[in-house]
């Protein structure tokens, strides 16, 4: 449920007086999204979505998201758009925050993917990969390997108390990764959240990818790992090798993977899944007793990372 | 923010099934109300707005709330209409709950009321009270009179933790409207609830009303004595007598106050100064710890009651 920051009707109204988007109808909080506010906004031109940027996201990005959002559109991958005021900028400011509005896109996303579903993923994300080759800026990954001991160090006084031996197996999983994180794979613009609320369907068709808010410069193929994450496993989770074979088959349809990145990808896996275990475990610690916001499972992670962990090769994903 | 139940897309696609609607392009929760789970739902047939009715809303109940919503639609009144499914019918089931399908109502509410809304508030009023007069269903307020005692027993114990000798000025009042509440003035349906964020406008023309989960059949006058207090007080809790007057002048051009009525408003503001004092110390009492939800502040309505018991007659008010 979204962080929400009121807006009032004579305010919104004045923000929108800037565009170009005729007369203010309608606007309604919507709860999505823990980083941002969002709100659906009605106008006599349409339906568009109005986000308020609050303190979980650094301004200093926010040109790097907006732009890439743009940039993806204008290549004919289907996700919001910025809409330019009258000044030409997509990025204003209301409520005393940064503050942009975004076509409204059409779909549903998927609460039990099919293999189906997850080779439009695939699909998806390597056309994601191949759009933003020439995309001009870049922005560094601040949740990648470098980022993860912070994290660790934030968690690790109380992190066991979450399950016994918890943090023992983290700071040993953390060091191989470390030592070994592979530098010299294929590097672009990464989407880094592609989890199933952020791709919308209608019907088993892919209608769009949302929320670029962790999106990135980064190995390609952690990109992948992270899917292979976020969509192949069930949920009593056990990987499911027929999904993961049509997500990464229908990726290499559209962007081959190198024998390197193939080689990597267990490694990547293990990344990813310690990535989201150590920021899923430290909104855990952080969540006020009694709070009605019930924070993600961290353990959920920490099974897929057993699980990357007993990995021999790309082979037990499904592919050769 | 909404209480938020969750709902797969596959499932909210085979509950339109059942109706007229075409199909499902697109849903997103809604971050209002606290008693129910809002989604707003566009098909192919345009924006709908589907509730879920969770716990705090008695299933039996519904058949009186979207009957009332026909029935007031029906004679001009804008307000949410439910939709009929295939069967002829407003009420169906999803995730488990009572849910309906009922129109999207463009419209703001406003933050900073002016006495030009106050005044088309009124108006909106009295028509909503001779819309309902020919309704056939009835329902029993259970927050009027008879309603407060156990909120207070309820409260009692801890509520002079917020003001020393609140509970004490309480157990007075009440002792004082339960001796002297009204019992002969006209009834009918009335709102119970019309707050300005239940009330839609479009710049100063009022747009429509919404969230009649409170409605019921009760004293006309006292969801007058409502308004005034929801309306008619300045953010430093002084009365706006310029408002007042604007609200019950517009509501006396469309159902002129018999002088009976007139006479037992400063009692009727009372008790409605009372009832959502009480409502509000009980769920401030009951919030736990460190929750993300701040519940509205109880004090604001104390201080209302105290200008309410200073008021001479409804002169005071701005009207003769």
């Amino acid at each position: 449920m979204a962080v929400y920051t009121d807006v009032a009707a004579e305010d919104l109204g004045a923000f929108l007086s800037g565009y170009d988007l005729g007369e203010l109808l309608a606007y309604k909080g919507i709860a999505e999204g823990v980083e941002n506010s969002n709100f659906l906004v009605h106008t006599s031109r349409g339906y568009f979505i109005l986000t308020l940027y609050e303190k979980r996201v650094a301004p200093e990005d926010l040109p790097f998201f907006l732009g890439l959002m743009e940039h993806l559109a204008a290549r004919g991958l289907t996700c919001p758009q910025p809409v330019k005021n009258r000044r030409g900028e997509v990025l204003g400011k209301l409520a005393g925050r940064p503050a942009a509005i975004v076509t409204f896109l059409d779909g549903m996303w998927i609460r039990r993917p099919t293999a189906t579903h997850c080779a439009a993923v695939g699909t998806a994300l390597a056309e994601l990969h191949l759009a933003g080759a020439d995309f001009r800026l870049t922005r560094r990954n601040a949740l990648s390997v470098a980022g993860w001991r912070p994290l660790f160090e934030a968690a690790r006084e109380r992190g066991d108390t979450l399950q016994p031996g918890l943090c023992p197996a983290i700071a040993k999983e953390l060091g191989a990764l470390e030592a070994g994180w592979p530098r010299d794979l294929p590097q672009g613009v990464i989407h880094a959240d592609l989890f199933p609320d952020n791709v919308f369907f209608l019907g088993e068709r892919l209608s769009g990818l949302i929320d670029f808010y962790f999106a990135c410069t980064d190995t390609l193929a952690y990109d992948v790992a992270i899917c292979l994450n976020a969509w192949c496993f069930e949920p009593d989770h056990a990987y499911n090798v027929t999904k993961g074979r049509a997500l990464l088959q229908a990726y290499m349809r559209a962007r081959p993977l190198a024998p390197a990145e193939c080689a990597a990808l267990p490694l990547l896996a293990r990344g990813a899944a310690l990535r989201f275990l150590l920021t899923r475990l430290v909104d855990w610690l952080d969540v006020p007793p009694g709070a009605l916001v019930k924070p993600k499972d961290p353990l959920e992670y920490f099974r897929k990372l057993r699980f990357h962990q007993a990995v021999a090769s790309v082979r037990d994903y499904g592919i050769d």
